[in-house]
């Protein structure tokens, strides 16, 4: 891969080389296996580190109609290699196509992009390197100089396998927390030694819990606003919520609703007053093809992307948060509609608090639009409706430990796109002016977030 | 017409000559008069062939203030002409302003752009033309290279006036299928012989009339999904709907819906089952000036575009489909609405099928987004979002014969795309990569789909 | 400032130097002060002209987390100047960055970008021309050339205000029309010695303050159609809905709906009947933090974007305000979501008059949205699916004098995009084709509203 991969003007180049390419990494939030990190596995083969657990190339396959046996079925490992290798040349103009030139120019050294001719000769070359003792898990982390990276955890998981890990801390998964199951109520009493009854016993019981996951270093939460997200303000009837489920009966689906928006409230509140960073993931369509997901499992790589957000519904929780003692989090808004970006750019200007920059702002190109068009829509969105230089920077939000490349794929598109703007005399010529922003965008901004 | 006409960098214009001009075309949906083509009319002056029946042109002068007389009223065909000439000088930016270019270029040899001053000149040369027999219908369609063309037909229409033509196909318009009345009903039972009086019958019914459109060479079935589309899952009803209808009763607003989505799912499931291709229409605005459509007919030219479609409607129609014994059909899907784009385009990997490549994807430009800007967003869309290589390719969907310059239009728009995504080390800059590309986004890949 | 600030090509800067820089203002829509402009004001300060009004500045503060004594609060006008000198260098992106730049350029003849370390040099250097008499609220205005200017009044404001004013007259701001309390109703019963018991008495009293209006010079009306905004056609019960408000009972939210649905038919209609342009304001989210609406009223820099249009109800109040017997007035459309650009650019074909160019259309980018993206957004927009040549051109929607500087900025912005899509071989490279369009955007088309 040249050097200047995607820097197309002399300033794009001098920012990438001078300002953000050697930057550490913060990874704020990814979905790495802490097993993996803590056992420094080694992966027995290509398609096990790289093919059987990626989504993205398990969808683009199947794009390409690839036979499910080749992609979860009971083809063998080089099978599915090659088959991945066989749809490679297609995918021009993915992302899949430039991730993967960077993962084996960066991790292995490779150069050949694959193709039908070369899976054989790929398979050899990598899996001889995979034996090698610098291939582990944690000898390629170690490459891509991360400083900080957060694999989700929920609420109620034991953390201590996080003890092994090295600049690892979990990132709070909130998603069972706001739908609580009897279960899980029960746990929660169970763990925090606080008896949950009610709302604010509920909150001292995740009040506690928090400060648990605080110790272990955790500064970020997300949940997931999925496709139709609906916000119901308090209405005085949330203790009776939480006793239903207590007493073991199914909520209405308006129940359900209110008891979440009340429970995100209550969460952000404790967020805030813990200053971490609370991420909603908005939009998702996760229900398409029940072929698919009984086949892949839920996060097989089929989902979609839900219709635009009700930003009415997402405004009112973000007030009712702020009405609380602690005020609003920090607030990374990760829209999967692009034609979302607009709103939730400006955003930013609707909420504020004293002495900090960036309160609430949209987050990184996230899922789908993760790939250089959706990069440079989310610059000249932030840039056009909000403040770029506030911008927390990229996360992977990936299942691999190759996927840490993309850091390096955002900061060329981070430059090149400043490179060209300054070209077209609308960003300064200057890269004294323009360098501080470039290393916020970066690292600062996210590093400022750990506290 | 400038022989590089859109085309800005080197390996644009190498693709463009050298992979896309000279390929057939295969125009899989349209509006062409069938009437036209078996008789292989002469046009009686340009009026005639290119401004009477276009609502392109209508609705453009009537955004320019033309007065309705010399667009549907009773002036005379000079001087609607001559009114259409008057205004395209203002109409640089839109569509029209290249079609009218190409067309005039590419048909008359003309290189002059209509304008007030050459109204008449243009008007006698151009109906000089006309008098030669090499401009009549059939002699102007074999100067394209048309290898498929298939313009709609209702299910219940006389198929026969098709054998007179060549190349030339019905393709299903599907709309009064979905919304039956009681004469559709009876009408389809007298044609099929089937006794039409509940689902399983129709299904009988519709799957012998599918037979006659198979023979007579149908691959290509569509469906308008207008703006407020909404899916409504089987409730068991639908027999009950039928023999409402049946009946004589009017059916209610949602049990149009919940009869419509049944029908829907039956068909997609034969469809599936000869290998045909579902084109759904989505989010398209129909109903905006009443004074225009008492003017100048439901298809008049004065027609919007729709909010965002409510995506959780499409996925379920889409499962409900995979769920039939045929499971899906190939599928293609026609956003009107750009803010759609990315929810569409991304659906290609929510659906699969093995063996088939692109199963459900988004088509090119539709209607109002068929211009250059709405291409190029579909390349990105497409390209960023699913797999481009995959993509059908252009139809013109169209009621003129010289609207066939749109597949060279688009053929320069896709050239024109890939090489500048080359030149920014996007894309490989290596016509060896990208050829089969090209070849497949402009022919091979509509060619499979006619089995 | 370079001469040729934004303009790229040699083509833009020839249409921008020869055809646009020189043309009048002509600003149909904004919120500056009459009594300042009556009073010839002095400013006191640059915190008083530029800062301490300006939500956009206060909002860009709040972004990057300045305590709000120093926004809203009780730190000294210096002070306030110092923060907002301090943030500047971080807004590049941002319209602020430019339109800051060129205020200070254009007006003091300042080349120097504030900072934090040159606040005070600036504040002393401002501060002393604002002392001198051709830097009074006329004299800095003169300076842009500005033939007609239109600032907001309410239906029941006192007008004699205006008479001070050179080259102004009243824009009117509707919103307290559609939605008509008891005091309003009664007090506009008593400015017009129109009795107002229903529909017919309502529509002859706003008839004769129409008048009045219109012997003032206004040719414009506004009516903001908020986030969320549904039409409900005629009922019959609009009567009894106005004289329930007359008894002085609250209407429920459905009786305030349709009864503003018929306040806007009726408007349209006498709008129409005077030759005005109705300008809709369309999608604002205008509650977002309580926090801040409390603390910077209801105008304070915090509203955001919302989802994105309901296009049915919009096309349904075109075509009821059609169907009356004045047919549509001119009609702007300011969507604020620029997911809904296409939706808003497609209805100028949708509706139509004899004779009259450019009827219903998308206008200038709104609010938020007006920044170099979104005029570029909008100008692709509308030339794709309108007719770019009839656009209606700028307007500031400004609350500061200094903002016609916007109007410069959308002139370089425009002939910049002109001169690049000529460039791309999409728009003819010739000045004297391009001329008139440019001429006609800038200028031309908004003064033929003046009737």
């Amino acid at each position: 891969m040249n050097q200047n991969f995607l820097l197309q003007t002399p300033l794009s180049q001098e920012l990438y080389h001078i300002c953000a390419k050697d930057l550490p990494l913060i990874d704020f939030h990814n979905h790495l296996s802490v097993a993996d990190l803590a056992n420094d596995r080694r992966f027995e083969n290509i398609t096990a580190l790289w093919v059987a657990s990626d989504p993205y190339k398990h969808r683009a396959m199947r794009m390409c109609g690839v036979p499910e046996k080749y992609i979860t079925g009971d083809a063998s490992d080089f099978e599915k290699f090659a088959a991945w290798c066989r749809v490679y040349p297609r995918l021009v103009g993915t992302p899949l196509y430039h991730w993967t030139q960077m993962e084996l120019s960066r991790v292995f050294g490779i150069e050949e992009l694959p193709s039908e001719n070369n899976a054989k000769e790929l398979w050899d070359k990598i899996n001889a390197l995979l034996k090698l003792p610098e291939f582990s898990t944690n000898s390629i982390l170690a490459k891509f100089n991360v400083e900080y990276s957060a694999p989700c955890a929920a609420l109620l998981d034991d953390l201590s396998i996080f003890e092994g890990t090295k600049n690892t801390a979990p990132s709070l998964r909130g998603d069972d927390v706001v739908a609580p199951s009897k279960a899980f109520l029960e746990k929660l009493a169970d763990i925090t030694k606080v008896s949950v009854k009610d709302m604010e016993s509920l909150k001292a019981a995740l009040s506690k819990r928090l400060d648990v996951f605080h110790a272990m270093g955790t500064r970020f939460s997300d949940h997931a606003l999925d496709n139709g997200f609906s916000y119901l303000p308090d209405d005085g009837k949330n203790d009776a919520r939480l006793q239903a489920i207590l007493d073991g009966n199914a909520l209405t689906e308006a129940d359900t609703i209110a008891l979440r928006s009340a429970i995100l409230v209550l969460l952000g509140n404790l967020y805030a007053a813990r200053g971490w960073t609370m991420q909603l993931h908005i939009g998702a369509q996760r229900f398409t093809s029940s072929r698919l997901r009984s086949l892949a499992g839920a996060a097989g790589g089929f989902a979609s992307i839900g219709s635009p957000t009700e930003i009415s519904s997402l405004t009112s929780l973000l007030d009712d948060v702020e009405k609380t003692d602690a005020g609003l989090p920090r607030v990374i808004l990760f829209p999967l509609n692009p034609a979302d970006n607009a709103a939730m750019a400006v955003l930013s200007g609707s909420y504020s608090k004293d002495g900090i920059s960036g309160l609430v702002q949209q987050g990184p190109a996230w899922w789908w639009c993760d790939h250089l068009t959706g990069m440079y829509e989310v610059f000249e969105s932030v840039s056009a409706y909000s403040v770029l230089s506030n911008f927390v920077g990229m996360t992977t939000d990936s299942r691999s430990i190759l996927s840490f490349v993309r850091h390096d794929y955002f900061r060329r598109a981070l430059c090149n796109w400043i490179g060209n703007k300054a070209e077209a005399g609308v960003f300064p010529k200057d890269v004294k002016a323009l360098a501080p922003m470039v290393k916020a965008m970066c690292y600062g901004n996210a590093k400022e977030r750990l506290g």
